[in-house]
């Protein structure tokens, strides 16, 4: 392991990692290696940039908090996170409703609501009503099916971004009823643009995108025996619903709510009805594309 | 930017990366986000694995201080320090003496030295004389060049990991005479294990490998119209010197120090003499694989 090379210097590092007794490790970091390494050679990346490089992923790792996490949004943004929700789409058995990105805002420990409360508990706007039906992809309805929701208040903002942490808002957990019916109350969700104010967003910047996300309210659903749903709904009327900074929106999940809703389980509310149907994950499947930040960081 | 698969959603991020402005942060982002992108499909890469990846990542950027930095560490143990070192060797009009990694644990301000002293302020152990001349290719001395030292002490240890940056011990700075030569007194250096209490030393030995650098010397010399020569001396009789966990050894710079050297500026110590040669650096070349902690904290 002398005198190495531009191209020998990766079989080195193969080599030293070659004794990595768990096999998928093994793989995984072999692929990445031979990866960066062809990266750096196609791009002849110089000690500057290099240097740069070091010093964006350590601002990137300090700006991470309990409330904040700027490593997801790296990934969202390069839209890894939305290829690895697509490679773990394809391992599912049967696919339910298309999935979304979970997001860096996604906190666990949300309030327990009754069907039909607002989610929004220190913030004002103008009202939606969202209702619908949990099944399975044949349409049986799943009873008593979980449905956690979490959006921006109508500002564009999230909890953990007014609040820091101390309050949750525009979040909640609900069971739905025995035939998978749910409803809540909700505001209109804003689009916002990602956190500039952190390394991402200087990057973003410097690559002259717009940064926004459109409106959309995000879901995590569950039911025993079922693929975990995560997935979001984005307003059809936003401007950056084709141009998604994270590379979230796919068709079937962009909504329009309607004024005037005969079947709507409230009346006098703009409303948006949507019917999720849950997929089967194939064995061992686990994971989600996100976490919360605090969950992350407690293993530090 | 819709209903995207897992081929196309590499297309959608660099369609949105189109128009950044400068076109070498154009060119770098999207070379990296293809090869990140073809790593995760050619692994397919799980939603578990991500989450690893992201804990893994926050915790490398959060165990970073102004004496410690677990990035460069990182890039080390990859290999990648070492290929951006040779990439930009490659980029020189002339190549001088072999050059090596920089590596985490060099610092800025460093105590000025005189020529013949010591480097070891609070360290003891046995005694080692090193001395040489900085030339040119051919050659020619180069007067008053720079040599800049730093290296662990008698038991392995450099003065960030055993002072925790209240003291600087085993570094100098030394000024060559007229005719380019050198000479300082030093401690013989101990080989040692690279930090294994953080994150990147978990994965060292998640992956079966010793974690042991060679013994060895760092050197940073300059000159006034040369190229900055980054490199490091190596013990041959250390067992580590085939196997250096961060790829920095290169035959030309392993020495075996002599007990007696009639040439020796010093007598009754065991002796290095060590010749370096400075190469001429291409217009526009600049930077090096490595920076002080502290500097690259300051920036975040």
């Amino acid at each position: 392991m002398r005198d190495l090379t531009t191209t020998s210097v990766t079989e080195a590092v193969l080599t030293q990692m070659g004794q990595t007794p768990d096999p998928r490790l093994k793989q995984v970091m072999g692929s990445l290696v031979r990866h960066l390494h062809d990266f750096a050679r196609d791009v002849n990346l110089t000690p500057d940039e290099w240097l740069q490089a070091i010093g964006f992923l350590t601002q990137v790792g300090q700006t991470c908090t309990p409330t904040r996490q700027e490593f997801i949004l790296l990934s969202d943004i390069l839209g890894i996170s939305a290829l690895v929700n697509l490679l773990h789409d394809k391992t599912a058995v049967e696919i339910g409703t298309e999935s979304s990105l979970l997001g860096p805002f996604y906190q666990q420990d949300a309030p327990a609501l009754a069907l039909g409360d607002s989610i929004a508990a220190h913030s004002a706007g103008p009202e939606l009503l969202v209702y619908g039906q949990v099944t399975d992809k044949s349409g049986k309805p799943l009873a008593h099916a979980s449905v956690q929701v979490w959006q921006t208040d109508a500002d564009g903002a999230y909890d953990v971004q007014k609040f820091d942490g101390t309050q949750m808002d525009m979040r909640g957990n609900f069971a739905c009823d025995a035939d998978g019916r749910f409803h809540f109350r909700t505001l209109r969700p804003l689009g916002y643009s990602i956190p500039l104010d952190g390394p991402v967003g200087t990057l973003v910047r410097a690559q002259g995108r717009h940064g926004c996300r459109p409106a959309h309210i995000h879901f995590l659903i569950g039911a025993e025996g079922y693929r975990e749903l995560v997935t979001a709904l984005y307003l059809g009327d936003d401007k950056y619903v084709d141009s998604d900074t994270v590379f979230g929106v796919s068709t079937p999940l962009v909504i329009t709510p309607r004024d005037v809703d005969p079947d709507a389980p409230v009346k006098g509310l703009p409303s948006v009805r949507y019917d999720f149907r849950l997929g089967i994950a194939a064995g061992g499947e686990t994971g989600r594309v996100g976490a919360d930040p605090a969950q992350i960081l407690a293993k530090v």
